[in-house]
């Protein structure tokens, strides 16, 4: 432990997240030494244009770089390792994390070519890493991912437990149940603080085992009389060997559709997540030749996806699977908000063809990966901490679950509701936020990270919603005189056979203005912002639509 | 009754619904007449882009005018009447329809400036109007609105029933339960065909009764200490008349906001749909000098509407309202799907402000309009029907409902899940599809219905997705050489500072590809066609990403 005159205080920083505190990236800094907890990525919002990808802002930890001591990884869903490819190249720090952790980082590291100079480190759970002042132990919780840790940290000041997206899960299908004894053992020495997953404060009770899944899967999967389709996450690989048990209970072959799923699974038996009996698993060209009544397909696409294996073939677009009657499909998965709409018209589209839809709401054919309410409080109750900070949710989230740790017997001044970017200081005897740091989105556009802002994405949202206007005017240089009758392009904007005489009338208009415009003033930048305020009133009259007028003048 | 020699066909065609088959709109046709049931609109979809709403195809109607004998309206929600002001002039028809929807349907038509040649007939339940062949009765079904009918209706082949939207409720706030002696007296006399609403076919149960809201509503207004604020659907009177007798029981005023429902109220004050002790509902002006534990607020914005009361509240944004710490904000209604993610961001903000939020799945603030699965299941047994044809709903939920159908004795061959445009042929003994008419989607976008097509929403799209890149080349008419260095300009595609280098070799590569193309050929199309390409390839190798790309070329 470092001894200094006046002790430095605990700092705690989330760091994006897209309304989702702490995400993707939390920091935690004492004194010299920083560790980043996660680096995930955020899929874009409906209002972010063509954005592919949002990856949190790290100008905090750039200008710090030096105090970096790791990254410490918590389980490896891209929300939380997504944003390495873009960070760690420019970090340069060591990565922590499980097994399972570091195989899926590795991959992803090799595609964004980044993994050369990557040290990452594999951490048995109960084992510690010791980071500047910074004691971190794993302790295993379940997620919907195998190898998901939560950690135990113990700091100048105290002890932080840290839970990870976590549920308690007494009969998990892979590896152990959440260590609530190490959490209990924790509880009991005192831990100084608290940050607890809010991903499902909304909900009472608790959430059911992974095992119910399995019972639900292998009755319908007997009762099936032709092909059986289950579409999950790729990452989910508990949810696989569900399905390969059942369907071997049940003398049927697994097929393997998608290329994430593919790849999940060829990675998941050779690092032995998966066990599959000789035989089970069927190779693509077996396909055809395998009666109706001796296949399962397992396929990407339970959020919709419309380049997915289950999407192309709900939409006769697959090349090798099409849906028959008396097919079974199982959407083994509830839709992502946001996607509803996708998944819904993927299902309407499945029972057209007339297939045995089994989807969420339907049949108990997935759990979530989160804690409910009564799992929350046992954690608080096991753990006991002095402040508790829940994080992994949105605000609301984070009202209910604060609810939740005060009736637990935190004291109201312990709990900090944060939003990205706060700067939680914490002594012994108490908190306090003090301050601000760069959180806001960064926006991964095909190449670039970064360069899409405000700007781009307003006229790409203005683009959208009523088109464009291009007006082409050429002017004699000398004069500043149109030497020749406007031009004007439109995308996006009326059908412009119909509306024929409204794009006249605006050529038109824009003639006489630029004319009235020459007569008196060759400036163009003024005779641009005329030309848009006549034509804007113009076609707003005309149409109740505004374009964006782009006016282009083509000197001579 | 007809007697001819070739007895005609009853036709049945459901015509528009987005997906939710005949929600907006249905075509009863036999012989020379044709009643047209409900005439309602739906809203954009997200891919929709700048559309403001979408209606039916009416062209079937269209040639088909002389035959309608009357537009028969079952209740006065946006997606049953919101498209007459639209088709009214066209079809010219005369409306029949209850009390509260001929209110409702003339205040909206008198926007539209066609009340004065429309013809609004107020029918009663249990009358009969005779419209050609058909002889029509109401009889009152519960929904999220008063005087919601369903409809019995005589024709020369035997009896119909359309549930119209519905659910039961022994105990609704206001009006008669749904009729189910009615029902099961036309069950016993012989129903050819039952049409059934399949909104909430997913559900299983009963649907709660609109009375559990006011229990709920009575005591959360009871405990709150600050203001309470309650937003609901604008039409859903019997919602407001319990926030009403709430309010009153606590002795606190009631303040309306929100435009919508303020003429809401107004109107069913005056039309005795809702009651209010004298000096419960305050005028705005005597808000400021109410204690807050005097207060009630009814607002609009339920479904998190960006320029509704609530959000603007949520906002910091409303010119009369914010909301201090110890206020208890009630959202009294479900999202509507896709509007989840606006609803759970004023719910955010709200909390964040530090009101008491009490929402959908956390309290039981709302319950929905229509029927669960054993309300299906009992209306299906009451009407015994020999057809069945599941409405208003998706394609899931019609399959669902089908499934009840099935259980409850109709024969698989009698049961129909139709899709907009089918058109089903009965006779008394069978059924058939026996072709489609058009029912595309038609989009209202500004002044003009249906011009926005296929390729106005494609552009409008790709302009979304990576912007526009406008290409201006001036050449000399007599030689087609350029007459000076090309021109670029962009938005929404990348921040034009910062990829200055970008641009300008978009410039050089164009100036290169028009030189070449000017010496072999003066063809302008074929060198917009390469310049297309060229920057196409080399933007996507630079960015990743494919703008619209718009060569203009001035001749001079």
């Amino acid at each position: 432990m470092q001894q200094r005159q006046i002790k430095p205080k605990l700092k705690l920083i989330p760091l994006g997240g897209l309304g989702e505190i702490g995400k993707n990236m939390m920091v935690l800094e004492y004194g010299e030494d920083i560790i980043v907890i996660d680096s995930g990525l955020m899929f874009p919002e409906e209002d972010m244009m063509g954005i592919d990808l949002v990856i949190p802002d790290i100008t905090y930890l750039l200008e710090r770089k030096e105090k970096i001591r790791g990254i410490v990884i918590t389980h490896a869903h891209e929300d939380h390792i997504g944003a390495l490819p873009y960070v760690l190249p420019q970090l340069n720090a060591p990565i922590y994390c499980t097994r399972l952790a570091k195989g899926l980082i590795s991959v992803k590291l090799k595609e964004g070519k980044a993994l050369n100079k990557a040290k990452i480190n594999e951490i048995e759970y109960g084992k510690s890493i010791t980071l500047g002042c910074f004691k971190v132990e794993f302790y295993p919780v379940c997620h919907s991912i195998p190898d998901t840790a939560g950690l135990i940290i113990d700091t100048p000041i105290g002890t932080i437990v840290h839970t990870g997206d976590f549920k308690l899960d007494y009969t998990p299908v892979y590896g152990e149940p959440t260590n609530l004894s190490r959490l209990a053992h924790a509880g009991s020495k005192g831990v100084l603080m608290l940050l607890s997953d809010s991903t499902h404060a909304e909900r009472t009770g608790y959430t059911p085992s992974e095992r119910v899944i399995g019972e639900a899967l292998d009755l319908i999967i007997s009762r099936a009389k032709g092909r059986v389709i289950v579409a999950t996450f790729a990452s989910l690989i508990s949810r696989v060997q569900q399905v390969i048990d059942a369907a071997s209970n049940h003398g049927r072959k697994v097929f393997v559709f998608g290329r994430s799923m593919s790849d999940n699974v060829k990675m998941a038996l050779e690092m032995g997540y998966l066990k599959a009996p000789p035989g089970v698993l069927g190779r693509a060209d077996e396909l055809r030749h395998t009666p109706s009544e001796k296949v399962v397909i397992m396929a990407t696409g339970s959020q919709g996806e419309p380049t997915s294996a289950l999407v192309r073939i709900a939409n006769h677009a697959h090349r090798q699977v099409s849906i028959a009657s008396g097919d079974t499909v199982i959407v083994s998965a509830s839709p992502i908000p946001g996607n509803e709409a996708l998944v819904n018209r993927t299902i309407d589209s499945l029972f057209k063809q007339g297939a045995e839809v089994f989807y969420h709401g339907l049949s108990q054919v997935h759990v979530h990966g989160h804690a409910s309410q009564e799992e929350l409080k046992l954690m608080l109750n096991l753990v006991r901490p002095k402040f508790f900070v829940p994080i992994h949710g949105e605000f609301r989230h984070l009202t209910l679950h604060s609810r939740l740790a005060l009736d637990a017997g935190v004291e109201e001044q312990d709990i900090f509701r944060l939003e990205d970017g706060d700067v939680l200081e914490i002594t012994p005897k108490s908190g306090k936020v003090t301050g601000r740091v760069p959180s806001g989105h960064v926006y991964v556009d095909g190449l670039s990270v970064g360069d899409v802002g405000g700007v781009v994405l307003r006229n790409r949202r203005m683009l959208s919603r009523d088109g464009i206007v291009v007006v082409i005017v050429a002017v004699n240089q000398q004069t500043g005189k149109p030497v020749s009758h406007p031009d004007i392009v439109t995308r996006g904007f009326v059908d412009t056979v119909e509306c024929k005489d409204i794009i006249e009338g605006g050529k038109d208009l824009v003639a006489k203005t630029v004319n009235n415009i020459a007569k008196n003033d060759n400036d163009v930048a003024s005779a641009d912002s005329r030309v848009r305020d006549e034509l804007n009133r113009y076609f707003f009259e005309k149409t109740k639509r505004r374009p964006m007028i782009l006016p282009v003048v083509v000197k001579i």
